[in-house]
């Protein structure tokens, strides 16, 4: 696969966010920002995407692209797949700023904004090659959260659309095409609104920044997480359907219950007023640890969500699959000696008040490099839902050292003895720095009927599966730990 | 401790999730609805809080309270300690049913309101004992969100807003104490200003249903779950402060980025496009199944929350230390032989694709039975702090019999031997339902210095603790299983 580049056009938050979505799933990214401070504001950008990013995929990600920062446009842009545009909000620097990219890119790049406010036809106005710019309308932080809105103007080429679309895809990202072209596009219209009527809440002195945002995150911020606005109250709605719901509460949208169209005036006063309740509320955490303490909650969100297999959970899942296949046709299981089976990483969550990976995380990544060992000797889904699986009977772990959050560890898989009904196989997790062992998992699993929750022999194909890695397997020495019995005999 | 007893007035989706809440805290409720489906509902809703309200624990839940339907406003308000009023939002109605509460209850309790959009002072209007009224204020689903908006009138007394507050915090709620009367408090204000802005946006074909669901929990919504929009903000501030983000982003408020105050006529046409519109985007499921993925959604996104300790989690988390402090007060840790550690239940993500408790999860519960024996031993937190602890060297674990979803186990632990560096110990894990064996977990741990990473001898203090329990336990049988080697010599 030949590596893709990224040209990012301003470097602040928003233009850091994309450099490190696109150089963590493997892209070259050239960037060009004036400000002194732009490189370190990139690299504290990455250094959170490094963090948090990876702890969403249960697979293993492309190796990073390269980064570097370059002195102008042309330099960016020249030879670039994809061009984002995440500089100042004014339509005259915009303007001057794309006839530098359209001097030095190529037709077929996509061309992308980050604008919030501005409609793609005003960044078109005046383009010589509008057909390849569009509207991609990032989240922050970007490097996690996944819609990006992809509203194309009336000059763009529909092929540049689905392109943008399936690019974005391949980053793990959920493309949402608005249809329309609107000011703000539509999640901002929200945003906006919500903005406008907690300013109003300030300004009357009817509540405080903290207590707007408890209100928001202790109770609708959850349920929009993982269903929107619609969905919610289709529910609210019950049984009696959406159309009941809209005459129940339609008529609440005449009453008093938003300050609506006034806007509060932003004097020094108002302006201090929120400044001073936010660090009430959040001052004794720096915007860096914050942000931190943001990336760890969305993470830890997001993989719920996976649990669950829905939304954003649902979407992770799938660009899972997509890496996981990729990777198997690149690299499929080999019956070396022994089977190098997992590549993981140490999730936040699988940490203990020793600060060390707990116990039965170890277990859970033995158990994860049987499944795949199942998997590759055809127990899959389809073999279980058809009635048979293996069951593990016993597990005997043994620690040998330890693992701390973020580090980068594999495992390796040696069959020790089967017959047609028991497969008895050991497993060794290593830290991928130095191959140094973490620990080993020894297991006995049994061939049954589910139905039945009885051992069964295994039919023929797993048995000769199992016989082609005992085969290469058979020269291995025993390591010294099988067959050993907590606390040293044997 | 005394079961103290709630009224629910009024039955619905809201008064059904209230009474789940209380129920399910120990609480006896009784129901009054004169609707005859209302029975129905409020066990619908029950069955729905049993599934995941529990799950969102880690520690045991108090038992379940008594519920029964009555007959009367009279009958269900008699010498309860909280009455929350759940019926439609039409002032003559709640005046009406007001008078009736106050004719049978109490003068302590607390009378709490579900309105959404009644001020506390049009309720208390005519009323003979306002003091003791307020608005409660929920969100659905309201046995799994915390929030809860009390609001208190001009005539309530401060004492019973304390009550209340004290009552929804043992409840594991999150009470924010509104402190100024506002149309639609403060969150549906918000809820309603995204309301209209969509409905907006469907009326002008912008966007669908789907389209604006995508947009709002592909991305803000994930950030809004664990903080509010003013959090938010001040991050994407940066280091140049809350300010400044306020004095650039205070212009957009008079761009068109809004619909703002018009709201689209509700026509025929524009309630059926919005009900079809939902159809497709949600159809597939059934409103039971849908409650079902919002509820497992949530519980997996506080789940989640909780391993951050942060907002919602950091919520559930101090409410299982309070629920535990009780309950370890109330039944301390014997060093019966051998000794009742722990209950708990089988969490949906603990489920393996064979439909089974996967077998991490077997030693997960095995280290939470071994953390509470150090805790008892005095190997706490602080122990762990001050540069000791007491690691896993090796774990064998063996299977017995299965558990699905929602199964009680609880463990057994024997202390098989000690010296003053190893602890070896063998956990049971039993169904609660009938007390078979699930598994057993034999596992040594070794006394360390963390700092060094070796191991080093505990002090008196332990060993003695550990000595007593010995001698409690020196005459239990030593089960055939322990000192077995994987694969059933030993």
């Amino acid at each position: 696969m030949t590596v893709k580049t990224a040209a990012i056009v301003g470097g602040g938050v928003i233009g850091g966010g994309w450099a490190a979505r696109f150089v963590l799933n493997g892209w070259n990214v050239r960037v060009f920002d004036p400000a002194d401070d732009s490189q370190r504001k990139v690299e504290e950008t990455l250094a959170n995407a490094r963090r948090s990013l990876p702890l969403l995929a249960d697979v293993e990600m492309p190796g990073e692209g390269e980064l570097l920062f370059v002195d102008s446009i042309a330099e960016a842009v020249a030879g670039a797949d994809w061009v984002q545009e995440s500089v100042p909000e004014r339509l005259d620097i915009k303007h001057t700023v794309y006839a530098q990219i359209q001097d030095h890119v190529g037709t077929a790049a996509v061309i992308g904004s980050s604008t919030s406010g501005f409609k793609p036809s005003e960044l078109q106005q005046g383009a010589g090659r509008p057909a390849q710019m569009l509207v991609t309308h990032p989240f922050n932080p970007v490097y996690l959260l996944p819609l990006i809105e992809v509203v194309p103007g009336t000059a763009t080429d529909a092929a540049i659309v689905e392109r943008a679309c399936s690019i974005l895809t391949e980053l793990g990202m959920k493309p949402l095409h608005v249809r329309k072209e609107i000011d703000a596009h539509i999640a901002d219209r929200f945003l906006e609104a919500v903005w406008r009527e907690g300013l109003w809440l300030i300004n009357d002195g009817i509540a405080t920044t903290e207590e707007i945002d408890d209100a928001i995150r202790y109770g609708f911020g959850l349920r929009w997480g993982q269903m929107g606005l619609f969905e919610t109250y289709r529910i609210a709605g019950g049984e009696a359907g959406m159309a009941h719901f809209i005459a129940q509460f339609g008529p609440c949208l005449s009453w008093p219950w938003t300050k609506l169209m006034d806007v509060p005036e932003l004097t020094d006063e108002l302006t201090q007023k929120i400044a001073d309740q936010s660090d009430q509320q959040s001052g004794a955490h720096s915007i860096g640890e914050l942000e931190r303490i943001r990336d760890d909650n969305l993470v830890a969100m997001m993989r719920g969500l996976k649990d669950t297999n829905w939304g954003a959970g649902e979407l992770l899942n799938a660009h899972d699959a997509r890496l996981r296949a990729a990777q198997d046709s690149a690299r499929p299981v080999s019956i070396a000696a022994p089977m190098n089976i997992l590549r993981t990483r140490v999730l936040p969550s699988w940490i203990d008040y020793n600060g060390h990976m707990t116990e039965h995380r170890y277990l859970q990544v033995c158990s994860d490099t049987s499944d795949r060992l199942l998997a590759h000797i055809g127990v899959d889904m389809e073999y279980v839902v058809a009635g048979h699986s293996y069951y593990t009977a016993e597990t005997h772990i043994v620690h040998r050292d330890e693992c701390a959050v973020g580090d980068e560890i594999h495992t390796t898989l040696q069959l020790l003895s089967h017959d047609e009904k028991r497969l008895h196989i050991l497993t060794t997790i290593h830290a991928a720095s130095d191959d140094r062992v973490l620990a080993t998992g020894e297991q006995m699993l049994l061939h049954v009927d589910s139905a039945k929750g009885k051992t069964c022999p295994a039919p023929d194909s797993i048995i000769q599966a199992l016989d082609a890695i005992a085969q290469t397997h058979r020269d291995l020495p025993r390591p010294s730990v099988v067959g050993r019995c907590t606390g040293g005999g044997g």
